[in-house]
């Protein structure tokens, strides 16, 4: 269960990384919207491994299919279905890991509950399952796009103890993240974080980091104001990816540190409507957008699958050292979950644009 | 929309901060439970205001009534619905802030998503909204701890730049978080948070704070996999809490600066199960319990209501200073959302537990 | 679980027949809607028994309090709480029936799926609970006839043998439905109707009984395509109201004799619309609206509480004998029904047209 | 949207009848169950068309893959995605149609909901987008066969003015239920279904018909009170299928004509269980299962495609004659539906069965 996302806009998500391929199902979109694969290959393109250096070897073409919901190039109303087949699956690779659970994996949680232990490559709990996330995330930014002008863009801004300046104010466009492999705008952190990445790498390790995002042009008036706030459903989305440990909005975690009379957003008039002088509430007041851009951060452990020998435990328990010398790896996830995280905001938002419709709100 | 939480333990919230009451209707929790006020009535007790110096004047007895759903001290498997009448309203204090939208507040985007202005006190965006997340979060903890023993105690582990040790491990108890006024069950750090809080009172000023959560016995195998991870329900849950700003489990944030070898939790032969030798995933891996304890800390930013004259505009964008000199106000609301944060966590916990009963697991 | 009742506007119902009182939570009511306790009461005093010789005594004054969501006069946009108190609970008239399940009542299967026999009146089962679906349907019928001009008028046509003519083009109002106590508007079956009725009471059993319901006004264009088709929410509303057995739309059962060329609706231009020159599809095309009258049936068996001696076995297996000489006893509900099903109808269209809101459609 | 049905066992639907084919993704299946397309492929080659000279002559294969959620032969607890692709896609064929709507079917109310006409078939209101019901819902029924011995048995009781005699006792199978081509198990009514179908090919026509549906060995419990009602679920998925103009369960419609103590099914004691004497409830009270057979009839209209000319208007409202000369056609879909009607059933009781188990009960 849980393999749909949203109410109004969803995201049916299925398949496993090692079996014929990764689909999505996107239902509620509405009828009309200009779209062909060409709005959705290139985040996959993001997405994929293989693309640098950086990066695992494992080459997947990841070329999608629309299977159902679009006549013409335009959507018709119905679900569209979007797949994507797996090229350069290798599940043999993975068999000996089957008398031990791989530590900080979901080998062993899932063999609890499914009382099996996947084939190969962490069937669901693999990072590919991201495929239809990204997929079907494309089909929300067009919308969201074409519709309310929205603009979301994400970047790396930490890898390992490389922390970049703030850039959230700074215009930052698709274009300038990927002008390095790393996803950093900040051209010297970047260097820095290539260079941390280099040297877990070497030494079989892997290393974590931050990503930010910005949406903006979101207009206010978005997101329920209970249980449904744009911050609670922006964090279940987040919370969904794999590896990602923490999300916080705006003046995030450091809030906790300030005082009242330094914290709040006074506001301004702007062109045409009522703003805020600093943004320290991350476009999202009560729950609700505000009109200023919405900024949130998702903190990635470093990921769990590493060549250096760890000591741990088999299925019965037994003392086992789990090493591994065959098998692709990639030392930093983190550039790659740039365009997973601009789909998990894009879902969110056109989610909440059409419940704003619904409400005669958006205003 | 969005006054709902959960999908097989479900808990509905209602009333307004200066109405009738609040109240909520907890659906889906199984037959036979024994049941009374006195099960909830201690945690509204600790959530409620006035409780010492540190919180507001506001004095509400905030006494549950149960309207349903419970006959003979046991549950009937019908909806239970609980109300907590409002005693202590005065909208007329508010009146004098309609003008304007107090900054930081939810005043600005009611307005736009709603066209109307709360006559009084936040409407549904005030912190007594609070008060159903409380009494519907009781009924939870009362199903976890009768059918699996769990247990859920939360305390205040930071205020300002008070940053309390790490006591995640340390068998916190709800007795030694409720020692001191301000929840933290660490002597010294407890001091200099009141210490903080007296400060910023003096000064008409708020300070903002970080609550740490460990939920203990929880069984290996909740959690669903993909959007419906363990970590992204309680980060739904968490983040839907009004002035919540952030949300990590396990090593979260920190987790980012790690390398893998550091922070892979190797598994090791606990008593009768496989655990883990350290505790970074939080009690959660790939979504789903590990039988670990499940730890995870929410950022609160500082309450936007002070009594500092602030320069804002009003709603037709002119310059206002806006400065409070009546009215109940709370220079830190950390030590309240203790209990809000627990009963959140009981809410998504019976959500997972009767999920798993569903389909099988919880092994 | 099961309590709540749409997608968009939602109904989430509450209380037992014999403990404090029936309640309903609206969630999902746009703000600005006039909205008043004088909204609702009168459907309430038209569900209420004792109105009349041919309904059970039990006296309830059944006066509904709204608890929340309405300031001023108009909604909020927040939840509707609405409460009507049980004012005549006489649970120990219902004891002796413990040891024996009812037949055709709900108390052999809720004790299987309970484990509880509910201590009176058969708790949710019992047909009070339709008074939070009347409370809550007076609001979504407010919204839809403030905002669209939907009319919903429903009437007994069939009580055990007697078949009123059929009246669905007839302009029929609530007005002339309730000029006779048995709901029919057609004089002369109600006259036979009562006959029938009155029958039944004197030895001591009860009739079953047709309604028919029809939804004027309704825009073309409401409604989902596939598993949401209107056809499919107003049939799951229906067959959710105790004592109902069938539903059909438009021809109904009587299409399944027809041939095509006799059943297809032409099409014909209306004033500024496309029409169809009959209305056998009762307005509703691939389950969407088509600007034509709503129509359906609801067929209600009768009433399983009678006072003639019934061989019966208890929860033993062991035959006994169930005769009723006290508690009230209604011959036939079908009458105080027609306002139930109007309440369902419009919260299945109210749902529906903010469905249509959120895509645009609704033409 | 609407394309997604059910709570914990979950199909959703995508595919556009003359597209790239359709497909179903079944969430929250559970894990460990049996699974080939071996399992699938017999209802969807009875749902086909083509299989006599009943009905239409388009040929599809119609051969389901497994895409995913199934690995060495059994089902992982991830999602199922099952495709069926489209073989026989002829689009022109329908091209003229464009201009004016075909009576009585979906094309007017989805170019007002779509703003859209189709450009071929009905899109998602054709009749082929039951293959993803069909489907999903043999993956339903081979949980409630293996884990509950569940049997769900549908045939032909009716079709225009044929009537069988009630069979709903006479332990029919699928064997007896296909030995006719009209799927009628009573021979002679058999062969004057067959002849009605005939007349009405012969003439350009089509015909209607009713469904039987029996569902054996369901056990006590399944089911929630009020608004999730297993009769109101049944009727739910029932009246969502094309064509389908009512619903009744039990007694049905004929049930508003009897007298209480008459219809009572009074309780006796069955082998290790309650039973009732009689089955006029249809095997389900106060809408939970209670362990005899759920028994229930869906009535079709006759088929809006015909031959025969029809004088209709355009969607400018001027009159045209609409007549067919070439096109597949099918006089009688009855026949087809038998097996769409067992999956809709299926799907039904496999979330109630799920939810049983997660509430503790199913005894």
């Amino acid at each position: 269960m849980g393999n749909t996302f949203g109410t109004l806009f969803r995201l049916t998500s299925f398949g496993e990384s090692h079996g014929a391929g990764i689909g999505a199902v996107v239902d509620g979109c509405p009828a009309g919207l200009e779209l062909s694969e060409a709005d959705i290959q290139p985040q996959l393109a993001r997405r994929r491994p293989g693309q640098s250096a950086l990066t695992t070897a494992r080459s997947e073409a990841d070329a999608v299919r629309i299977l159902s919901g679009v006549d013409s190039g335009r959507t018709l109303g119905s679900p569209i279905a979007l797949l994507v087949e797996n090229a350069d699956a290798r599940p043999s690779e993975y068999m000996d890991m089957q008398s031990a659970p791989r530590p900080s994996h979901a080998d062993y949680t899932y063999k609890v509950k499914y009382g099996v232990v996947a084939s190969s490559g962490g069937g669901r709990a693999s990072a590919r399952e991201t495929v239809a996330r990204v997929a079907g995330g494309a089909v929300a930014e067009k919308l969201l796009r074409v519709r309310y002008g929205v603009d979301i863009t994400a970047w790396v801004s930490a890898v390992e103890d490389v922390q970049a300046p703030d850039l959230t104010e700074a215009g930052v466009t698709r274009r300038m993240v990927d002008e390095t492999p790393v996803r950093c705008p900040h051209a010297d952190s970047a260097e820095r974080m290539i260079q941390a990445i280099e040297r877990a790498r070497v030494e079989g390790d892997s290393v974590g980091g931050v990503i930010t995002c910005v949406c903006r042009n979101v207009p206010a008036g978005w997101g329920e104001p209970v249980f449904d706030k744009l911050t609670a459903l922006l964090a279940h989305g987040m919370m969904s990816l794999p590896a990602a440990r923490g999300v916080d909005f705006g003046s995030g975690f450091a809030a906790a540190k300030m005082r009242g009379s330094a914290h709040n957003d006074l506001f301004v008039s702007k062109a045409g409507r009522l703003g805020t002088a600093t943004n320290r509430s991350g476009g999202i007041q009560g729950g609700i957008s505000n009109g200023e851009p919405i900024v949130f951060r998702v903190a990635f452990k470093p990921v769990a699958t590493i060549r250096k020998a760890q000591k741990s435990a088999d299925y019965d328990g037994q003392t086992v050292v789990i090493e591994r010398s065959v098998g692709r790896h990639d030392p930093c996830v983190v550039p790659r979950a740039v365009p997973v995280v601009e789909a998990m905001a894009a879902l969110v938002l056109a989610d909440a644009a059409l419940m704003a419709e619904a409400y005669g709100s958006g205003g």
